[in-house]
């Protein structure tokens, strides 16, 4: 079992569910699926880069297999997607929100596994990263779209902000619940001011090389 | 050296065949491949939904790499498939059942993996059901077809159910070779029966929401 | 840290920077990116078939996320592609030849690095073949391509051949610098020849059956 803070492991548990609605919502509308393809990839999207940060850790099996309340969090927001998609995309700013605080509290708790298990800064970083956007991540390549993260929007950028923070303060001795959450909030703050401003990260110069 | 009886073992064997000998059957039609196009697709589907299901429990090397029969066997099926291919599928109804009697055996063989390394139910039941349609799922998406187990047919709810049956058999201490075959033979049943009819597990209300 | 001979962690490296940048530059002329889609494509291409390898013969974390200089110059050769990526197809003929000494050298240390973990001889040829070409298979794989791996061109069996060398060596008591650096040397030879003259594996008999 998760031994979070309760406030951390509420934040994740909001994540987790609003990542599965989430990533359910975008595969019923990218393609034809069938109810085992909506609650799967929905499952994939909240719990994919938990899984991919444990593997890469070498903690199995992943925590997402061993505390049934990910699993069942996850189903319980495919579910939602699954009967009432086509009555959700009125709720695309709460939907943003929510999927927002995910990114956050994925990045910031993947970054502190990843120190944890003793990886240095770079890895650690990258592997906080890889916690919030890698669920999405295989969720695009199944359904056979590029996956937006290396293509648009201001995704990876806070989640990479938000890791950092996190593992700058586990370095300095400040890690806690604050700096957790101070950094959750950074990674927040940029994802929703990208969203607003509809920012993109810089393409290469002169566009397609 | 893979240590089941030795009718679960031929069962197992059959099933890598078939899935070899189908999945480099299904890549060939689907896209132009080379000789090593051909045998590492039929090589990753009999063999990948077991290697990703030992990945998750944290068994490594997957067996599937310590066990040089199942790397043998998986070759010879793709071989069958690269050099016939032509003629094979005059031949669908025997190459189904075969198929069908891989999927039952690897999701009863692969819950009761998930349940010796000490997984839950419900994780135990999904790795089943991934040790069946993990190798297809990687297939397809290498040659950028959404997988088809998301989209089409009962193919993952049988893994399901036979692997549920095993998980069940484990908890109140009925599991032995009779209980293993029983739900394999559900599971090849209800596949069996979709086949036939041209079963379609439920879609999202409203269809493309 | 890596502890090879300095020579063959010099090509290493070299392979690994030649990798980052091939992959980046691929990934930009096939797909729209953002910087994060190219850097994380570039490192993906140079270091995903090692984090594969030792994913499989369950050595984490992966030694690319264990030795920092491994992420430095995978970055770097992603930049560079990032940055000069308009200018670069220039060079066309020089790349290659880095690619090649790449894929010769991760096949080689690859494959080195399977047999240690106590793989078989034909699970080890495996392994030395995916730590040469899985990387860009999963780069490939992310941009909606089909590996070119699997279609086209000698690149997965010089691969193939240079990791049976190495097992081969390994097996014979005979490996050590100089035998690792022939069995790169005919990995290389290969796959410049079947670039020079365009050799293709073969494919299926009557084509797409």
């Amino acid at each position: 079992m998760n031994t979070e803070p309760p406030l951390l492991l509420a934040l994740d548990f909001t994540g987790t569910f609003a990542f599965a609605l989430n990533g359910a919502l975008t595969a019923v509308r990218a393609t034809r699926l069938d109810i085992v393809g909506v609650l799967t990839l929905g499952m994939i999207t909240a719990l994919g880069g938990g899984i991919l940060r444990d593997l890469l850790i070498g903690q199995t099996p992943p925590g997402a297999l061993q505390d049934w309340r990910y699993l069942a969090v996850a189903l319980g927001g495919a579910l939602v997607a699954f009967a009432l998609g086509q009555w959700l995309h009125r709720l695309e700013t709460p939907i943003n929100v929510l999927d927002a605080i995910g990114l956050s509290t994925f990045a910031v708790l993947g970054a502190n596994k990843a120190v944890e298990a003793g990886l240095g800064i770079g890895p650690a970083i990258i592997l906080g990263a890889i916690t919030g956007v890698g669920g999405g991540t295989i969720r695009d390549t199944l359904i056979g779209r590029i996956p937006s993260v290396l293509q648009s929007d201001l995704y990876a950028i806070p989640a990479l902000i938000g890791a950092a923070l996190t593992v700058a303060a586990l370095h300095t001795g400040l890690y806690g619940l604050p700096a957790a959450l101070a950094a959750a909030a950074v990674c927040f703050l940029v994802r929703m001011i990208g969203v607003h401003f509809g920012l993109q990260a810089p393409a290469p110069p002169g566009g397609r090389a």
